[in-house]
């Protein structure tokens, strides 16, 4: 799993060195592949591209990710941890903060939820589009099971009063990056329009008892 | 065009006979593939198997059809042409009816949209989510933008009070054929629960005020 064994046959016998030049390794191809995401979007980051501006040999990218979607899946993680940690454990209104009434804090941390995941499509949209392309993940992938509980979480503390499994899909739904690239890119909806939509959809699914 | 042509190369030469044995080509395929599609699945519904079952050569389907996908969405228009005429002149509460008033009318018309389309993913589920999977046409067939249409003239006629275009989206998305049979299927949410989901949902956005 040592991306240098192979391009050091004959290096340092002992894994320190080596472990260091894979992990410096590991992190400038992760860097170089988010320039190359920024510069020429997903279609863009081929594996040959990524070598050849990494001045790395493909074997070791193949070797280091398995495949290209295996680099996308590292990335996207990379994206979706940290937004975890903002949600789960940041500062308000995202996250929980300390010491704030549980009750009072549902609804607005749900609409920055929202909000801050149409900031962060804006910004990162394509890969995470790419997400709902890899395989069956679409409805199935950690990130979005993790999303889901926060929303049901959020849902029973806001004092909904429905059924919370489907409001939580049919919430994360309006969020996906399929949809809302497509609302902003082909039907010209701005981020805004976006976020200002799932403010009010929020604002009334909880506000509003049946 | 005519399907005919190539199996009565020495036929008679008038079209009348010809385009009657197209028709009922056409409509022994179309028949034969609703059949296949029952038992076996979209995975099962190959051009081998349909000319077998049809009694007819490959070529003949392939001329009618172009392709797999040409049939797939010869088949889709079929269902969402009858569902569209349900919605668009049927009677109510799915359709217009005739003489109600038109306000008292349109969340009971939102309501029953979502029950009608829910019912008819739960017969023809497989081939409507095959179709949110052929080429970009995801969000941008011709069924979908018809569907967006009628949502945005019953939320305006039910007093929706905030931005229509943006609601009229995540309204569609929470019944996609991708989503429901997800949720259906995997989740193990019954079909009747997606529906009531729905029904709480219209009720909520558009009997409250935000």
């Amino acid at each position: 799993m040592d991306a240098r064994l192979h391009l050091l046959p004959n290096g340092p016998a002992g894994p320190g060195p080596r472990r260091a030049d894979a992990t410096r390794n590991h992190a400038l191809l992760l860097d170089t592949a988010r320039r190359i995401l920024d510069e020429s979007g997903v279609e863009g980051l081929t594996m040959d591209k990524l070598a050849r501006e990494a001045g790395l040999g493909k074997g070791t990218i193949f070797r280091r990710f398995g495949s290209r979607t295996g680099l996308l899946r590292e990335m996207l993680n990379e994206i979706e941890s940290d937004f975890q940690r903002r949600f789960m454990s940041g500062p308000p209104p995202l996250g929980p903060g300390a010491g704030a009434a549980i009750s009072a804090d549902a609804v607005t941390r749900l609409i920055a939820y929202g909000r801050e995941r149409i900031e962060l499509l804006s910004i990162q949209g394509d890969l995470l589009r790419a997400s709902e392309e890899i395989g069956d993940e679409r409805y199935s992938s950690p990130a979005r099971a993790v999303g889901l509980l926060h929303l049901r979480i959020l849902l029973k503390q806001a004092g909904f009063d429905g059924d919370i499994e489907v409001a939580s899909f049919t919430l994360l739904a309006a969020l996906e990056a399929t949809l809302i690239l497509y609302e902003n890119r082909a039907e010209h909806i701005s981020m805004q329009r976006l976020a200002d939509g799932w403010e009010l959809l929020v604002l009334k699914i909880t506000a509003c008892t049946s």
